[in-house]
Protein backbone atom coordinates (compact mmCIF):
# COMPACT_ATOMS: atom_id res chain seq x y z
CA UNK A 1 0.00 0.00 0.00
CA UNK A 2 1.30 3.44 -0.75
CA UNK A 3 0.02 6.59 0.36
CA UNK A 4 -1.83 7.38 -3.06
CA UNK A 5 -4.32 4.52 -1.58
CA UNK A 6 -7.00 6.58 0.11
CA UNK A 7 -10.21 7.60 -0.21
CA UNK A 8 -9.37 10.74 -2.15
CA UNK A 9 -8.46 8.64 -5.28
CA UNK A 10 -10.22 9.52 -8.50
CA UNK A 11 -11.95 6.42 -8.30
CA UNK A 12 -13.55 6.58 -5.07
CA UNK A 13 -14.84 10.48 -6.47
CA UNK A 14 -16.58 8.69 -9.19
CA UNK A 15 -18.56 5.92 -7.44
CA UNK A 16 -19.53 8.54 -4.58
CA UNK A 17 -23.08 8.40 -3.95
CA UNK A 18 -25.62 10.50 -2.14
CA UNK A 19 -28.07 8.56 -0.21
CA UNK A 20 -31.37 10.16 -1.18
CA UNK A 21 -34.02 7.79 0.37
CA UNK A 22 -35.56 4.05 0.91
CA UNK A 23 -33.28 1.93 -2.06
CA UNK A 24 -32.26 5.63 -3.69
CA UNK A 25 -29.11 7.51 -4.64
CA UNK A 26 -27.51 10.46 -6.28
CA UNK A 27 -24.34 10.68 -8.00
CA UNK A 28 -22.90 12.55 -11.11
CA UNK A 29 -20.00 12.07 -13.76
CA UNK A 30 -16.99 12.97 -13.72
CA UNK A 31 -14.44 14.35 -16.41
CA UNK A 32 -11.68 12.36 -15.56
CA UNK A 33 -13.12 9.38 -16.90
CA UNK A 34 -14.70 10.87 -19.73
CA UNK A 35 -15.05 8.29 -23.21
CA UNK A 36 -15.60 9.14 -26.83
CA UNK A 37 -19.67 9.85 -25.53
CA UNK A 38 -20.49 9.78 -21.99
CA UNK A 39 -18.20 8.49 -19.05
CA UNK A 40 -16.46 5.26 -19.61
CA UNK A 41 -18.67 2.34 -19.06
CA UNK A 42 -16.59 0.80 -16.83
CA UNK A 43 -16.77 3.62 -14.01
CA UNK A 44 -20.74 3.30 -14.87
CA UNK A 45 -20.83 -0.73 -13.79
CA UNK A 46 -18.44 0.68 -11.04
CA UNK A 47 -20.74 3.00 -9.85
CA UNK A 48 -24.09 0.79 -10.10
CA UNK A 49 -22.02 -1.39 -7.89
CA UNK A 50 -21.58 0.92 -5.38
CA UNK A 51 -24.99 1.48 -4.40
CA UNK A 52 -25.51 -2.24 -3.86
CA UNK A 53 -22.44 -2.31 -1.53
CA UNK A 54 -23.55 0.59 0.47
CA UNK A 55 -26.90 -0.63 0.59
CA UNK A 56 -27.74 -0.91 4.43
CA UNK A 57 -29.52 -4.56 3.57
CA UNK A 58 -26.41 -5.24 1.44
CA UNK A 59 -26.04 -9.28 2.24
CA UNK A 60 -22.72 -10.81 1.03
CA UNK A 61 -19.76 -10.13 -1.63
CA UNK A 62 -20.32 -9.47 -5.12
CA UNK A 63 -20.82 -12.92 -7.08
CA UNK A 64 -22.38 -11.63 -10.46
CA UNK A 65 -23.11 -8.10 -12.36
CA UNK A 66 -24.71 -7.63 -15.59
CA UNK A 67 -25.01 -4.19 -16.84
CA UNK A 68 -27.15 -3.08 -19.80
CA UNK A 69 -25.86 -0.09 -21.61
CA UNK A 70 -29.64 1.30 -22.23
CA UNK A 71 -28.63 5.14 -23.53
CA UNK A 72 -25.59 7.80 -23.62
CA UNK A 73 -25.42 8.77 -19.92
CA UNK A 74 -25.14 12.75 -20.14
CA UNK A 75 -22.49 14.83 -18.25
CA UNK A 76 -23.97 15.67 -14.89
CA UNK A 77 -26.39 14.01 -11.91
CA UNK A 78 -27.96 10.85 -12.42
CA UNK A 79 -30.14 8.68 -9.56
CA UNK A 80 -29.37 5.42 -9.35
CA UNK A 81 -32.06 3.01 -7.87
CA UNK A 82 -30.82 -0.06 -6.17
CA UNK A 83 -33.54 -2.66 -4.61
CA UNK A 84 -33.11 -6.20 -3.26
CA UNK A 85 -35.55 -8.27 -5.11
CA UNK A 86 -35.08 -11.23 -2.36
CA UNK A 87 -32.71 -12.25 0.05
CA UNK A 88 -32.11 -15.76 0.83
CA UNK A 89 -29.78 -17.36 3.58
CA UNK A 90 -26.96 -17.66 1.27
CA UNK A 91 -27.50 -14.75 -1.39
CA UNK A 92 -29.17 -11.65 -2.57
CA UNK A 93 -30.84 -10.74 -5.64
CA UNK A 94 -30.56 -7.46 -6.84
CA UNK A 95 -32.07 -4.96 -9.29
CA UNK A 96 -30.43 -1.80 -10.01
CA UNK A 97 -31.58 1.21 -12.58
CA UNK A 98 -29.73 4.95 -13.96
CA UNK A 99 -32.06 7.46 -14.63
CA UNK A 100 -31.25 11.18 -15.65
CA UNK A 101 -34.71 12.51 -15.74
CA UNK A 102 -37.04 10.75 -16.83
CA UNK A 103 -34.82 8.16 -19.09
CA UNK A 104 -33.54 4.86 -17.85
CA UNK A 105 -29.94 5.07 -19.07
CA UNK A 106 -28.49 1.62 -17.47
CA UNK A 107 -30.09 -1.48 -16.04
CA UNK A 108 -28.55 -3.70 -14.35
CA UNK A 109 -28.77 -7.14 -11.93
CA UNK A 110 -26.36 -8.34 -9.17
CA UNK A 111 -26.20 -10.83 -7.30
CA UNK A 112 -23.95 -10.54 -3.73
CA UNK A 113 -23.36 -13.99 -1.36
CA UNK A 114 -21.74 -15.72 1.24
CA UNK A 115 -19.12 -18.25 0.40
CA UNK A 116 -17.27 -20.87 2.27
CA UNK A 117 -14.56 -22.97 1.60
CA UNK A 118 -15.12 -25.94 -1.05
CA UNK A 119 -12.71 -28.41 -3.19
CA UNK A 120 -11.20 -25.50 -5.53
CA UNK A 121 -9.26 -25.60 -8.75
CA UNK A 122 -8.28 -22.81 -11.44
CA UNK A 123 -8.13 -24.62 -15.34
CA UNK A 124 -7.73 -21.59 -16.85
CA UNK A 125 -4.49 -20.89 -16.21
CA UNK A 126 -2.86 -17.53 -17.31
CA UNK A 127 -0.62 -17.01 -20.22
CA UNK A 128 2.88 -17.09 -20.05
CA UNK A 129 4.06 -13.46 -20.18
CA UNK A 130 7.06 -11.27 -19.59
CA UNK A 131 6.67 -9.65 -16.23
CA UNK A 132 4.73 -5.84 -16.33
CA UNK A 133 8.41 -4.62 -15.43
CA UNK A 134 9.74 -5.67 -18.67
CA UNK A 135 6.92 -4.33 -20.70
CA UNK A 136 6.77 -0.29 -21.56
CA UNK A 137 3.68 1.32 -20.55
CA UNK A 138 1.27 2.30 -23.43
CA UNK A 139 0.97 5.89 -24.61
CA UNK A 140 -2.51 7.22 -23.49
CA UNK A 141 -2.85 8.93 -26.76
CA UNK A 142 -5.97 6.93 -27.77
CA UNK A 143 -9.00 9.91 -27.98
CA UNK A 144 -10.70 9.14 -24.98
CA UNK A 145 -9.64 10.80 -21.42
CA UNK A 146 -10.24 7.68 -19.03
CA UNK A 147 -7.22 5.71 -20.33
CA UNK A 148 -5.09 8.16 -18.47
CA UNK A 149 -6.79 6.40 -15.17
CA UNK A 150 -4.76 2.82 -15.79
CA UNK A 151 -1.29 1.91 -16.45
CA UNK A 152 -2.00 -0.42 -19.86
CA UNK A 153 0.81 -2.55 -20.78
CA UNK A 154 0.11 -4.57 -23.66
CA UNK A 155 2.02 -8.00 -24.38
CA UNK A 156 -0.32 -8.96 -27.38
CA UNK A 157 -3.05 -7.19 -29.52
CA UNK A 158 -2.03 -3.86 -28.55
CA UNK A 159 -2.86 -0.12 -29.59
CA UNK A 160 0.03 -0.09 -31.63
CA UNK A 161 -1.18 -1.74 -34.73
CA UNK A 162 -4.66 -0.26 -34.33
CA UNK A 163 -2.81 3.23 -34.27
CA UNK A 164 -0.92 1.85 -37.66
CA UNK A 165 -3.67 0.86 -39.72
CA UNK A 166 -3.02 -2.58 -39.26
CA UNK A 167 -5.60 -5.42 -39.90
CA UNK A 168 -5.10 -8.38 -37.31
CA UNK A 169 -5.74 -11.91 -37.99
CA UNK A 170 -6.88 -12.65 -34.21
CA UNK A 171 -9.06 -10.63 -31.53
CA UNK A 172 -7.08 -11.89 -29.00
CA UNK A 173 -5.28 -8.44 -26.83
CA UNK A 174 -3.43 -9.42 -23.45
CA UNK A 175 -2.11 -6.83 -20.64
CA UNK A 176 -1.16 -5.73 -17.48
CA UNK A 177 -3.26 -3.08 -16.00
CA UNK A 178 -3.21 -0.96 -12.71
CA UNK A 179 -4.93 2.35 -11.44
CA UNK A 180 -2.48 5.16 -11.93
CA UNK A 181 -2.45 6.50 -9.69
CA UNK A 182 -2.28 3.46 -7.69
CA UNK A 183 -5.14 1.82 -5.47
CA UNK A 184 -5.65 -0.94 -3.73
CA UNK A 185 -8.02 -3.68 -5.63
CA UNK A 186 -11.56 -3.91 -4.58
CA UNK A 187 -14.59 -5.04 -6.42
CA UNK A 188 -15.02 -1.63 -7.48
CA UNK A 189 -11.82 -1.04 -9.31
CA UNK A 190 -11.76 -5.15 -10.39
CA UNK A 191 -15.48 -4.17 -12.54
CA UNK A 192 -13.86 -1.04 -14.12
CA UNK A 193 -11.04 -2.99 -15.33
CA UNK A 194 -13.22 -5.78 -16.61
CA UNK A 195 -14.36 -3.10 -19.56
CA UNK A 196 -10.92 -1.64 -19.84
CA UNK A 197 -9.83 -3.54 -23.39
CA UNK A 198 -10.49 -1.37 -26.04
CA UNK A 199 -13.42 -3.30 -28.43
CA UNK A 200 -11.83 -6.17 -30.62
CA UNK A 201 -13.50 -4.66 -34.31
CA UNK A 202 -10.69 -1.69 -33.93
CA UNK A 203 -7.89 -4.58 -33.50
CA UNK A 204 -9.28 -6.63 -36.31
CA UNK A 205 -10.25 -4.26 -38.68
CA UNK A 206 -7.27 -2.16 -37.64
CA UNK A 207 -8.97 1.18 -37.10
CA UNK A 208 -11.15 2.44 -35.03
CA UNK A 209 -14.78 1.99 -36.13
CA UNK A 210 -17.85 3.41 -34.15
CA UNK A 211 -18.74 0.38 -31.22
CA UNK A 212 -20.24 0.44 -27.73
CA UNK A 213 -20.89 -1.68 -24.98
CA UNK A 214 -24.63 -2.82 -25.40
CA UNK A 215 -23.89 -5.22 -22.10
CA UNK A 216 -21.16 -6.43 -19.69
CA UNK A 217 -21.26 -9.03 -17.39
CA UNK A 218 -19.06 -10.06 -14.70
CA UNK A 219 -18.68 -13.31 -12.61
CA UNK A 220 -16.08 -12.60 -9.66
CA UNK A 221 -14.57 -15.97 -9.62
CA UNK A 222 -12.40 -14.82 -6.09
CA UNK A 223 -13.20 -14.39 -2.61
CA UNK A 224 -13.12 -10.43 -1.38
CA UNK A 225 -9.97 -11.70 0.46
CA UNK A 226 -8.11 -12.69 -2.57
CA UNK A 227 -9.51 -9.10 -4.74
CA UNK A 228 -8.27 -7.35 -2.07
CA UNK A 229 -4.86 -9.73 -1.70
CA UNK A 230 -3.68 -8.04 -5.11
CA UNK A 231 -2.80 -4.78 -3.70
CA UNK A 232 -1.60 -2.08 -5.80
CA UNK A 233 -0.40 -4.77 -8.08
CA UNK A 234 -0.73 -4.57 -11.97
CA UNK A 235 -3.35 -7.75 -13.14
CA UNK A 236 -3.02 -9.24 -16.18
CA UNK A 237 -6.26 -8.97 -18.54
CA UNK A 238 -6.82 -11.48 -21.88
CA UNK A 239 -10.01 -10.81 -23.90
CA UNK A 240 -10.87 -12.06 -26.95
CA UNK A 241 -14.07 -12.45 -29.99
CA UNK A 242 -16.10 -15.32 -30.44
CA UNK A 243 -18.12 -14.27 -33.13
CA UNK A 244 -18.55 -10.58 -35.76
CA UNK A 245 -22.12 -10.94 -37.35
CA UNK A 246 -24.53 -8.38 -37.99
CA UNK A 247 -23.45 -5.77 -36.64
CA UNK A 248 -22.86 -7.15 -32.80
CA UNK A 249 -19.39 -9.10 -31.47
CA UNK A 250 -19.30 -10.42 -28.08
CA UNK A 251 -15.91 -10.11 -25.80
CA UNK A 252 -14.46 -12.74 -23.75
CA UNK A 253 -12.26 -11.65 -20.96
CA UNK A 254 -10.40 -12.40 -18.17
CA UNK A 255 -8.31 -11.03 -15.59
CA UNK A 256 -5.65 -12.81 -12.95
CA UNK A 257 -3.79 -11.34 -10.25
CA UNK A 258 0.07 -11.59 -11.03
CA UNK A 259 0.35 -14.56 -8.66
CA UNK A 260 -2.38 -16.59 -11.14
CA UNK A 261 -5.36 -16.45 -8.65
CA UNK A 262 -8.22 -15.82 -11.68
CA UNK A 263 -10.33 -12.89 -10.31
CA UNK A 264 -12.88 -12.68 -12.74
CA UNK A 265 -14.38 -13.39 -15.95
CA UNK A 266 -16.03 -10.15 -17.94
CA UNK A 267 -18.49 -11.00 -21.19
CA UNK A 268 -19.92 -8.75 -23.09
CA UNK A 269 -21.71 -7.92 -26.58
CA UNK A 270 -21.36 -4.80 -28.60
CA UNK A 271 -22.65 -3.26 -31.37
CA UNK A 272 -19.94 -2.20 -34.42
CA UNK A 273 -19.85 -0.57 -37.61
CA UNK A 274 -17.45 -1.27 -40.30
CA UNK B 1 -39.47 -29.93 -40.82
CA UNK B 2 -41.29 -32.87 -39.97
CA UNK B 3 -45.16 -33.65 -38.60
CA UNK B 4 -43.80 -32.88 -35.03
CA UNK B 5 -42.54 -29.32 -35.64
CA UNK B 6 -46.14 -28.45 -34.46
CA UNK B 7 -47.57 -25.68 -32.03
CA UNK B 8 -48.14 -28.85 -29.80
CA UNK B 9 -44.60 -29.51 -28.94
CA UNK B 10 -44.38 -29.93 -25.31
CA UNK B 11 -41.83 -26.90 -25.67
CA UNK B 12 -44.52 -24.51 -26.55
CA UNK B 13 -46.99 -25.79 -24.09
CA UNK B 14 -43.80 -24.98 -21.66
CA UNK B 15 -43.23 -21.34 -22.54
CA UNK B 16 -47.55 -20.24 -23.43
CA UNK B 17 -48.49 -17.90 -21.47
CA UNK B 18 -51.37 -16.10 -21.03
CA UNK B 19 -51.73 -12.45 -21.01
CA UNK B 20 -53.12 -10.79 -17.54
CA UNK B 21 -53.24 -7.10 -18.57
CA UNK B 22 -50.29 -4.86 -19.42
CA UNK B 23 -46.88 -5.87 -19.42
CA UNK B 24 -48.28 -9.49 -17.81
CA UNK B 25 -48.60 -12.59 -18.51
CA UNK B 26 -49.55 -16.04 -16.45
CA UNK B 27 -47.98 -19.69 -16.97
CA UNK B 28 -47.29 -22.34 -15.08
CA UNK B 29 -44.72 -25.35 -14.98
CA UNK B 30 -44.78 -28.37 -16.76
CA UNK B 31 -44.05 -31.50 -15.36
CA UNK B 32 -42.42 -32.56 -18.59
CA UNK B 33 -39.18 -30.44 -17.80
CA UNK B 34 -38.85 -31.25 -14.15
CA UNK B 35 -35.72 -30.73 -12.24
CA UNK B 36 -33.97 -32.15 -9.02
CA UNK B 37 -35.70 -29.35 -7.23
CA UNK B 38 -38.73 -27.17 -9.47
CA UNK B 39 -38.43 -26.92 -13.10
CA UNK B 40 -35.09 -26.98 -15.81
CA UNK B 41 -33.97 -23.79 -15.54
CA UNK B 42 -33.43 -23.95 -19.48
CA UNK B 43 -37.18 -23.54 -19.94
CA UNK B 44 -37.71 -21.40 -16.66
CA UNK B 45 -35.16 -18.66 -19.13
CA UNK B 46 -37.10 -19.75 -22.44
CA UNK B 47 -40.42 -18.59 -20.59
CA UNK B 48 -39.01 -15.15 -19.61
CA UNK B 49 -37.56 -14.38 -23.22
CA UNK B 50 -40.96 -16.23 -24.54
CA UNK B 51 -43.01 -13.07 -22.38
CA UNK B 52 -40.50 -10.17 -24.38
CA UNK B 53 -40.99 -11.86 -27.33
CA UNK B 54 -44.88 -12.15 -27.56
CA UNK B 55 -45.36 -8.40 -25.97
CA UNK B 56 -46.86 -6.15 -28.29
CA UNK B 57 -43.99 -3.20 -28.00
CA UNK B 58 -41.74 -5.85 -28.76
CA UNK B 59 -38.80 -4.38 -31.23
CA UNK B 60 -36.35 -6.44 -32.77
CA UNK B 61 -34.88 -10.23 -31.98
CA UNK B 62 -33.32 -11.41 -28.84
CA UNK B 63 -29.58 -10.14 -28.39
CA UNK B 64 -28.76 -11.25 -24.93
CA UNK B 65 -30.82 -12.58 -22.04
CA UNK B 66 -29.62 -12.79 -18.51
CA UNK B 67 -31.34 -15.22 -16.18
CA UNK B 68 -30.96 -14.56 -12.22
CA UNK B 69 -32.23 -17.81 -10.26
CA UNK B 70 -33.56 -16.01 -7.44
CA UNK B 71 -35.26 -18.84 -5.61
CA UNK B 72 -37.06 -22.22 -6.30
CA UNK B 73 -39.68 -22.22 -8.53
CA UNK B 74 -42.46 -24.15 -7.17
CA UNK B 75 -45.12 -26.62 -9.49
CA UNK B 76 -47.85 -24.36 -10.39
CA UNK B 77 -48.55 -21.28 -11.74
CA UNK B 78 -46.65 -18.08 -11.76
CA UNK B 79 -46.84 -14.34 -13.34
CA UNK B 80 -44.64 -12.53 -15.57
CA UNK B 81 -43.87 -9.22 -16.05
CA UNK B 82 -41.91 -7.90 -18.63
CA UNK B 83 -41.60 -4.09 -19.15
CA UNK B 84 -39.67 -2.15 -21.42
CA UNK B 85 -37.03 -0.25 -19.62
CA UNK B 86 -36.04 1.83 -22.68
CA UNK B 87 -36.31 1.79 -26.88
CA UNK B 88 -33.94 2.83 -29.01
CA UNK B 89 -33.91 3.09 -32.75
CA UNK B 90 -32.04 -0.23 -33.12
CA UNK B 91 -32.68 -1.62 -29.74
CA UNK B 92 -34.62 -1.93 -26.57
CA UNK B 93 -33.78 -2.94 -23.06
CA UNK B 94 -36.20 -5.45 -20.51
CA UNK B 95 -37.41 -6.35 -16.87
CA UNK B 96 -38.53 -8.97 -16.39
CA UNK B 97 -39.65 -10.62 -13.22
CA UNK B 98 -41.18 -14.23 -12.53
CA UNK B 99 -43.30 -13.99 -9.17
CA UNK B 100 -45.18 -16.54 -7.32
CA UNK B 101 -47.33 -14.84 -4.65
CA UNK B 102 -45.41 -12.76 -2.96
CA UNK B 103 -42.07 -14.15 -3.76
CA UNK B 104 -39.62 -13.50 -6.83
CA UNK B 105 -38.29 -16.48 -7.95
CA UNK B 106 -36.61 -15.43 -11.30
CA UNK B 107 -35.21 -11.97 -12.72
CA UNK B 108 -33.90 -11.05 -16.06
CA UNK B 109 -32.97 -8.68 -18.45
CA UNK B 110 -33.30 -8.82 -22.01
CA UNK B 111 -31.94 -6.91 -24.91
CA UNK B 112 -33.89 -7.20 -28.50
CA UNK B 113 -32.53 -5.25 -31.39
CA UNK B 114 -31.88 -4.69 -35.54
CA UNK B 115 -29.14 -6.09 -36.91
CA UNK B 116 -27.88 -5.11 -40.26
CA UNK B 117 -24.97 -6.67 -42.17
CA UNK B 118 -21.17 -5.79 -41.66
CA UNK B 119 -18.14 -7.54 -41.90
CA UNK B 120 -18.46 -11.07 -40.06
CA UNK B 121 -15.97 -13.79 -39.16
CA UNK B 122 -16.12 -16.26 -36.50
CA UNK B 123 -12.85 -16.73 -34.47
CA UNK B 124 -14.17 -19.66 -32.04
CA UNK B 125 -14.55 -22.43 -35.12
CA UNK B 126 -16.73 -25.44 -33.95
CA UNK B 127 -14.40 -28.56 -32.48
CA UNK B 128 -13.47 -31.40 -34.58
CA UNK B 129 -16.02 -34.08 -34.05
CA UNK B 130 -17.52 -37.16 -35.34
CA UNK B 131 -21.01 -36.40 -36.78
CA UNK B 132 -24.08 -36.98 -34.78
CA UNK B 133 -25.09 -40.18 -36.26
CA UNK B 134 -22.07 -41.56 -35.29
CA UNK B 135 -22.52 -41.22 -31.57
CA UNK B 136 -25.06 -43.14 -29.75
CA UNK B 137 -27.74 -40.94 -28.00
CA UNK B 138 -27.42 -40.99 -24.53
CA UNK B 139 -29.72 -42.64 -21.92
CA UNK B 140 -31.72 -40.48 -19.90
CA UNK B 141 -31.45 -42.57 -16.62
CA UNK B 142 -29.53 -39.25 -14.70
CA UNK B 143 -32.61 -38.90 -12.06
CA UNK B 144 -34.12 -35.82 -13.43
CA UNK B 145 -37.09 -35.99 -16.11
CA UNK B 146 -36.31 -32.50 -18.52
CA UNK B 147 -33.30 -34.85 -20.08
CA UNK B 148 -35.99 -36.95 -21.86
CA UNK B 149 -36.63 -33.74 -24.02
CA UNK B 150 -33.47 -34.18 -25.39
CA UNK B 151 -30.96 -36.78 -28.10
CA UNK B 152 -27.67 -35.82 -26.75
CA UNK B 153 -24.40 -37.66 -27.57
CA UNK B 154 -21.49 -36.91 -26.05
CA UNK B 155 -18.60 -36.67 -28.01
CA UNK B 156 -16.36 -35.90 -24.58
CA UNK B 157 -17.12 -35.55 -21.02
CA UNK B 158 -20.14 -37.79 -21.22
CA UNK B 159 -22.38 -38.68 -18.38
CA UNK B 160 -20.54 -42.02 -18.20
CA UNK B 161 -18.00 -41.14 -16.18
CA UNK B 162 -19.77 -39.59 -13.75
CA UNK B 163 -22.18 -42.49 -13.31
CA UNK B 164 -19.01 -44.94 -12.68
CA UNK B 165 -17.84 -42.47 -10.19
CA UNK B 166 -14.87 -41.45 -12.07
CA UNK B 167 -13.20 -37.66 -11.91
CA UNK B 168 -11.80 -35.91 -14.70
CA UNK B 169 -9.06 -33.98 -14.99
CA UNK B 170 -10.68 -31.43 -16.98
CA UNK B 171 -14.25 -29.89 -17.17
CA UNK B 172 -14.84 -29.79 -20.63
CA UNK B 173 -17.78 -31.39 -21.94
CA UNK B 174 -18.71 -31.40 -26.08
CA UNK B 175 -22.08 -32.72 -27.15
CA UNK B 176 -24.54 -32.91 -30.20
CA UNK B 177 -27.88 -32.31 -28.73
CA UNK B 178 -31.54 -31.76 -30.40
CA UNK B 179 -35.47 -31.22 -29.53
CA UNK B 180 -36.61 -34.95 -28.95
CA UNK B 181 -39.06 -34.92 -30.31
CA UNK B 182 -37.11 -32.87 -33.19
CA UNK B 183 -38.92 -29.10 -33.41
CA UNK B 184 -37.62 -26.24 -35.88
CA UNK B 185 -35.26 -24.28 -33.99
CA UNK B 186 -35.93 -20.82 -32.76
CA UNK B 187 -34.83 -18.65 -29.84
CA UNK B 188 -36.87 -19.94 -27.40
CA UNK B 189 -35.35 -23.78 -27.83
CA UNK B 190 -31.61 -22.20 -28.51
CA UNK B 191 -32.38 -20.20 -25.15
CA UNK B 192 -33.15 -23.36 -23.08
CA UNK B 193 -30.18 -25.48 -24.97
CA UNK B 194 -27.67 -23.32 -23.13
CA UNK B 195 -28.76 -24.71 -20.15
CA UNK B 196 -28.94 -27.97 -21.04
CA UNK B 197 -25.26 -29.18 -19.89
CA UNK B 198 -24.94 -31.13 -16.57
CA UNK B 199 -23.01 -29.02 -13.72
CA UNK B 200 -19.30 -29.04 -14.40
CA UNK B 201 -18.54 -29.76 -10.93
CA UNK B 202 -20.32 -33.71 -11.47
CA UNK B 203 -17.27 -33.92 -13.96
CA UNK B 204 -14.68 -32.81 -12.27
CA UNK B 205 -15.67 -34.68 -9.03
CA UNK B 206 -17.00 -37.44 -10.48
CA UNK B 207 -20.20 -37.78 -8.47
CA UNK B 208 -23.05 -35.84 -8.75
CA UNK B 209 -22.96 -32.84 -5.90
CA UNK B 210 -25.63 -30.13 -4.50
CA UNK B 211 -25.27 -27.41 -7.37
CA UNK B 212 -27.32 -25.36 -9.25
CA UNK B 213 -27.23 -22.28 -11.60
CA UNK B 214 -27.37 -18.89 -9.80
CA UNK B 215 -27.29 -17.11 -12.98
CA UNK B 216 -27.14 -17.33 -16.51
CA UNK B 217 -26.20 -14.93 -19.50
CA UNK B 218 -26.59 -15.70 -23.28
CA UNK B 219 -25.73 -13.82 -25.92
CA UNK B 220 -26.87 -14.63 -28.85
CA UNK B 221 -23.95 -14.20 -32.27
CA UNK B 222 -26.38 -15.22 -34.98
CA UNK B 223 -29.42 -13.49 -36.73
CA UNK B 224 -32.82 -14.99 -36.43
CA UNK B 225 -32.52 -16.34 -39.83
CA UNK B 226 -29.20 -18.21 -39.21
CA UNK B 227 -30.82 -19.80 -36.21
CA UNK B 228 -34.06 -20.65 -38.40
CA UNK B 229 -32.32 -22.34 -41.07
CA UNK B 230 -30.62 -25.01 -38.41
CA UNK B 231 -34.12 -26.64 -39.04
CA UNK B 232 -34.25 -29.37 -36.72
CA UNK B 233 -30.93 -30.54 -37.12
CA UNK B 234 -28.45 -31.18 -34.39
CA UNK B 235 -26.23 -28.69 -32.48
CA UNK B 236 -22.90 -28.88 -31.51
CA UNK B 237 -22.31 -27.66 -28.17
CA UNK B 238 -19.63 -27.86 -25.60
CA UNK B 239 -18.63 -26.22 -22.68
CA UNK B 240 -16.14 -25.67 -19.44
CA UNK B 241 -15.54 -24.09 -16.43
CA UNK B 242 -12.60 -21.30 -15.73
CA UNK B 243 -12.63 -21.55 -12.08
CA UNK B 244 -14.06 -23.30 -9.03
CA UNK B 245 -13.82 -22.16 -5.87
CA UNK B 246 -15.99 -21.25 -2.71
CA UNK B 247 -18.64 -22.85 -3.53
CA UNK B 248 -19.35 -21.55 -6.50
CA UNK B 249 -18.00 -21.69 -10.55
CA UNK B 250 -18.68 -20.62 -13.70
CA UNK B 251 -19.35 -22.32 -17.02
CA UNK B 252 -18.66 -20.84 -20.65
CA UNK B 253 -20.40 -22.59 -23.39
CA UNK B 254 -20.88 -22.42 -26.98
CA UNK B 255 -23.43 -23.80 -29.35
CA UNK B 256 -23.15 -24.20 -33.37
CA UNK B 257 -25.03 -24.81 -36.33
CA UNK B 258 -23.77 -28.19 -38.00
CA UNK B 259 -22.71 -26.10 -40.71
CA UNK B 260 -20.45 -24.32 -38.04
CA UNK B 261 -22.66 -21.33 -37.23
CA UNK B 262 -22.42 -19.90 -34.33
CA UNK B 263 -25.54 -19.49 -33.06
CA UNK B 264 -24.88 -18.20 -29.04
CA UNK B 265 -22.89 -18.39 -25.80
CA UNK B 266 -24.01 -19.29 -22.61
CA UNK B 267 -22.10 -18.50 -19.68
CA UNK B 268 -23.31 -19.13 -15.86
CA UNK B 269 -22.13 -19.30 -12.24
CA UNK B 270 -23.24 -22.30 -10.52
CA UNK B 271 -22.97 -22.48 -6.35
CA UNK B 272 -22.10 -26.25 -5.29
CA UNK B 273 -20.77 -28.02 -2.33
CA UNK B 274 -18.13 -31.12 -2.49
Amino acid sequence: MTSQDTATHVLDEVVALEPLGENLYRGRTHEAYANMVGPFGGTTAATMLAAVLQHPERHGDPLALTLNYAGPVAEGEFEIEARPARTNRSNQHWWIEMRQGDDVVTTATAITGLRRETWSETEAAAPAVPAPEEVPSAGADRGVKWVENYDMRFVEGGWDAVAAGEESPGSTTTMWIRDAPARGLDHLALTAMCDSFFPRAFLRLGRPVPAGTVTLTIHFLATADEIAAQGTDFLLGSVHSHRFHGNYHDEAARLWGRGGTLLATGTQLMYFKS
